[in-house]
């Protein structure tokens, strides 16, 4: 079985339903058009406001909020508010940088601005984050208010964390000496500090156990470079049927992905340096592209980084006594995360 | 003395150096080259890093959270990380909509998006709004968690309100058929939502009194209206060495400000609808507009409309009771709205 066939593993599968419902619930009685393009954005309507089954995102942050809560002995269901709040935020990213890097389409479908425009589109990212924060507020209902206070300072300190990673990548487009710590401290921000504070917050709603709340902060953080990275990956070697996307963007965008930096650092960075700083790239530099990269190794590099990220994830969860079914779901989902391809 | 002249009302006067200072403090130790842009649109650095003394908004939001907290008989210093969060969330809202009319200058200098693009400006708007949330849970230090939680939502409701009333402005822009309550219903939530709530926020950290909290919200939206009111007045027949924009943009941008609203809904709405449909408008046009506008008599109309919401403003605040220096410093304010040229 080829790993693009994979099922869904435990961890996607199990919270998934909960996290749709909570976040259509959440979004029921919101009737004004701008709330259009949000339930447009999530997948939960087409773009003549019809209504649409299913849910477009893997839910990784929320499903992973829920999981630590459940695997530290909490009952998850009272934590969907917080779950809600960590999707949307993401949400709000996606949707602000979908518009930033000019991309059409998101998991094979018009990106919000390519509907509604810039300007609306920027309305609707905002919006999300701002839904973002009044779905964790919900917390209130089952948790004391020192507690909620904490989710949502965590939930600020990662989304403002997020912005900078965000201007760090598109600060990178106009620069071609980027050198590997730079990528990675520019990932542990964009991507890193909102799947960390996902997994913080689902450990803070059940304990307050100080050591292992900051365990599953770096674990998740490290989680997310993983993430990232594998993303990074599939942005230029993956299939273009599954990863929803076109192949090749990454490099006719010119985008300092992992391996490209990887690979800016290496033997024939100069020349791959010469073909970034064109205006545009063509037919043949996508393919000196990929031949420069394919001597450096960076397929495989980025992917052993992957690896190594996702290990350190799992070595430090594993100072942490949790069930034994939790164990056994993180290394099905590191397998994953480390295999999927979209 | 000319209203031109006016010294700056007392509210305004009294908090403005610590609301300053404040923000100033709070953004210190932030570094990144992302809030260089943040420091610039408020005016504390130069387009090239350089510091600048001053601050360049009226803080007029800060400032009523503040006085409405010290009438109220609370320690206004303590309550000034709301103060900061106010101004930083009114801060975001001028940033993105500077992107989405694409507006070149703001106080006579140019807007964060001319100088850093719009894909970075979304960012520097973005990480206001965060800097917003993180100043108003520093509020922690001065009172409990329940009262932190309930500023918090107060906010977060208000802001999305804000963007509902941001998105209907700019769906305004594709219609000609708007009524003067579409248009009112816009600006309640644009710039009346978060007028209420700094109101409301500096009410709730003094008093439990439901009604009182709910008296001063009401207060700061009616404020509000008259506050856009005044400002769609500047924006036709203002003054552009004070008010920091030249004169007839909002016409040649066709903006739906009140005088144009009340105009399309009276006797020459037909032919002023026929010019706003164009894609253009040349200097005979706009001659044209300004002499509908005087007939319908918008001029007045919106004057009378600022005074009446003005006028109920004071009337609900005279139901509270208030020291007097608090009762005269309130007037002065509302004098001063009324009467401002920038």
């Amino acid at each position: 079985m080829g790993s693009g066939t994979l099922a869904l593993p435990g961890i996607l599968a199990r919270y998934r339903a909960e996290i749709e419902r909570e976040l259509r619930v959440f979004l029921a009685e919101r009737q004004a058009l701008l709330y259009g393009m949000v339930r447009y954005h999530l997948g939960f309507q087409g773009p003549e406001g019809e209504s649409i089954a299913g849910y477009g995102g893997k839910a990784l942050r929320a499903s992973l909020l829920l999981f630590v809560h459940e695997a530290l002995g909490g009952e998850w269901t009272k934590a969907l508010p917080g779950a809600a709040a960590i999707e949307l935020a993401h949400s709000f990213s996606l949707v602000h940088d979908d518009i930033q890097d000019e991309d059409p389409e998101r998991h094979g479908r018009p990106t919000v601005w390519r509907l509604a425009g810039s300007a609306q589109a920027i309305n609707a990212g905002d919006a999300l984050r701002e839904l973002a924060a009044l779905a964790l507020l919900e917390l209130q209902g089952c948790f004391p208010p020192a507690a909620v206070l904490r989710a949502s300072e965590e939930l600020d300190r990662a989304v403002l964390q997020m912005i900078e990673g965000q201007y760090l990548d598109l600060s990178f487009e106009e620069q071609l000496e980027i050198t590997v710590p730079d990528y990675l401290g520019m990932v542990e921000r964009k991507t890193g500090a909102l799947l960390g504070a996902a997994l913080r917050i689902g450990a803070l709603l059940t304990t307050e156990d100080e050591e292992v709340i900051s365990i599953f902060e770096t674990c998740g953080r490290n989680l997310g470079l993983c993430f990232q990275i594998r993303d990074d990956v599939l942005g230029i070697w993956g299939d273009e049927s599954q990863t929803g996307k076109s192949t090749m963007s990454d490099i006719y965008g010119k985008k300092k992905s992992f391996p490209v930096v990887l690979a800016l650092n290496g033997p024939r960075g100069d020349e791959l340096a010469a073909i970034y700083a064109q205006p545009t790239i063509d037919e043949a530099d996508l393919q000196l592209v990929l031949q420069i990269l394919s001597e450096a190794g960076a397929r495989e590099t980025a992917q052993e980084a992957a690896q190594d990220y996702c290990s350190q994830a799992l070595a430090k969860l594993r100072t942490v006594e949790l069930p034994p079914w939790a164990g056994e779901m993180v290394e099905e989902l590191a397998q994953f995360l480390l295999t999927r391809e979209r």
